[in-house]
């Protein structure tokens, strides 16, 4: 009898061959298929994005963030990078018997003022109790609905588009896994946590943009192995204008992981026609979220599947993560 | 420092505590003020109600359904009772480390079952895993999104109002806890667990109706106390009249509950105008799961609080549940 293990929650090979195997089987709704961020529902005509995401971070706090933040952040930029205009958030705890209301408070405010700050409205609520040793303090979950200002999709995007990202990568994974305490590494990074939809509305307009996604749970690899699988299309990458802190690649080759590979939750991977992408760049250049933004790859018609193009002039294929790495990263 | 505790999850005294001492200090958004099951959100003068929920029960399998079923009429019910049609649904899984796929498959099949008899569609979802003892098997978020068709509030509601619930009480609560073998009794009774869509929806075309809420956790007793005290006005429920099955009665006398308290995932409670009571009654009865219902009180301007008319002659007041008599039974 086959069970759950770890990988399946890490958004890569496992989590989708249980997405294929076990949930596609029963639900066939047009709207589910797409498989994005966010799913489009028709409202009497209005477009409407809706998207939802459990919290299970550990730990609850981290540099940079709290699980109250990153439920926020993390809902509004699906939303967002669906091309929607977050309005409302719905918030469902569940709480772990003996667990701190001081804690519990700090997460709450921390949710407030992210949900104020995104200009998004907390409308409902629920909270249910498990017994100790059922949870590990609180997990979250978020329900975001948006209005479509601009709609988007994979279909639109052709060989010789340009692949952007919005900042450094892997900034999170690593501030999370040196929060846990469990190398022995002393360093401060800070997650990049942050809701990405001042930086990424004013793109909206821009005619050449086609599609945006936000790479969480198996980074900005998993994010282009899937674009690539989807569109049938190659993304070719280049190592070298990767933007990646110094501290971070260091860390990360001590530990052996991959910025690539590791969760953002501040970040956002552009697709662009050509002639957009200085435009949009500037753009993103001009706001704080977006300085070190930058054109990192190309779209290709010439082989399926991604290929990192190597500093030290080599060339890798990118594929879908395989296992967690990270468990509980977000 | 205060410390979480499982009655914080019962619907009672100690999640109202909770809701305004923590969560109310922090959101002031008019939409979640009111703290109905679903929240009124305008889109594009489109009025929409959406409403969330965590299903956390134990046993995953219980006598008339599972978690997934559950998760699925518990949102619907919300939807309705609020004068929504149901619409949107989206699913957010935690899951533990080891838990079975065949189990998740059952849960996945129910879900889908359900939700196509509801005539809601699933059009987002995500899936996160925990490591063991991080979880109980596996939790479930649904959040669901309804057109509403029939707005109803309790301003509306006013002295010499009917008081109806659609059928036996303490089905569910009654079903789970002998699931749980924790009690020495053979018997069998089923959760009265279903989507209310198909019994409701009729009863938005009477002009009499005035508000209608699905009696979870806390049972009825909690529903109308919460009405009694946002509305100013008081409750007399006549104990002859309340539907409860013989063998859940019995069960109940034994184990000390009393089935006005016990959870419930298949009923509403409804008020109405004393003039439309008994159109009310006939719309209902016609329907299977209408069968049972029965007027069971009415509304007083005269005091405030719920007080309950004893079958011998007595009086007794009915106030919130201070406890979780019996935890993770939604």
């Amino acid at each position: 009898m086959s069970k759950i293990e770890i990988g399946h929650g890490s958004g890569g090979k496992l989590t989708r061959e249980l997405i294929e195997k076990t949930y596609l089987r029963y639900f066939s709704d047009e709207e589910l298929r797409p498989l994005e961020d966010a799913a489009t529902i028709d409202f009497s005509g209005t477009k409407i994005a809706i998207t939802t995401d459990s919290y299970v971070i550990r730990p609850l706090f981290f540099p940079g963030g709290n699980i109250g933040k990153l439920s926020v952040c993390g809902t509004v930029n699906d939303l967002v990078v669906s091309g929607a205009v977050p309005r409302y958030l719905s918030l469902g705890f569940i709480l772990e018997e003996g667990f701190s209301i001081d804690s519990l408070e700090q997460i709450v405010q921390s949710i407030s003022e992210t949900a104020a700050k995104s200009e998004i409205k907390v409308v409902t609520g629920d909270t249910k109790v498990v017994e100790k040793d059922k949870c590990d303090g609180l997990y979250i979950n978020t329900t975001g609905i948006g209005e479509i200002a601009r709609p988007m999709n994979m279909e639109s995007i052709s060989a010789g588009d340009a692949v952007i990202v919005t900042g450094t990568l892997g900034d999170h994974g690593t501030a999370v896994a040196l929060a846990r305490d469990e190398f022995d590494i002393k360093a401060s990074v800070e997650s990049d946590c942050a809701a990405l939809n001042e930086l990424l509305t004013p793109l909206f307009k821009i005619a050449g943009l086609k599609w945006m996604r936000d790479p969480t749970r198996g980074g900005v690899a998993t994010v282009l192995v899937e674009l690539s699988e989807t569109s049938g299309l190659g993304v070719e990458v280049y190592e070298e204008r990767v933007p990646v802190r110094e501290d971070v690649r260091f860390i990360q080759d001590m530990l052996g992981y991959d910025p690539l590979y590791l969760a953002n939750e501040g970040k956002a991977v552009i697709v662009t026609s050509d002639e957009s992408s200085n435009t949009i760049l500037q753009i993103l250049r001009k706001h704080p979220l977006g300085k070190d933004a930058s054109v990192i790859g190309k779209v290709s018609s010439k082989y399926k599947g991604v290929r990192l193009k190597t500093r030290i002039g080599g060339e890798r294929i990118l594929d879908m993560l395989e296992e967690d790495m990270l468990p509980r990263i977000c």
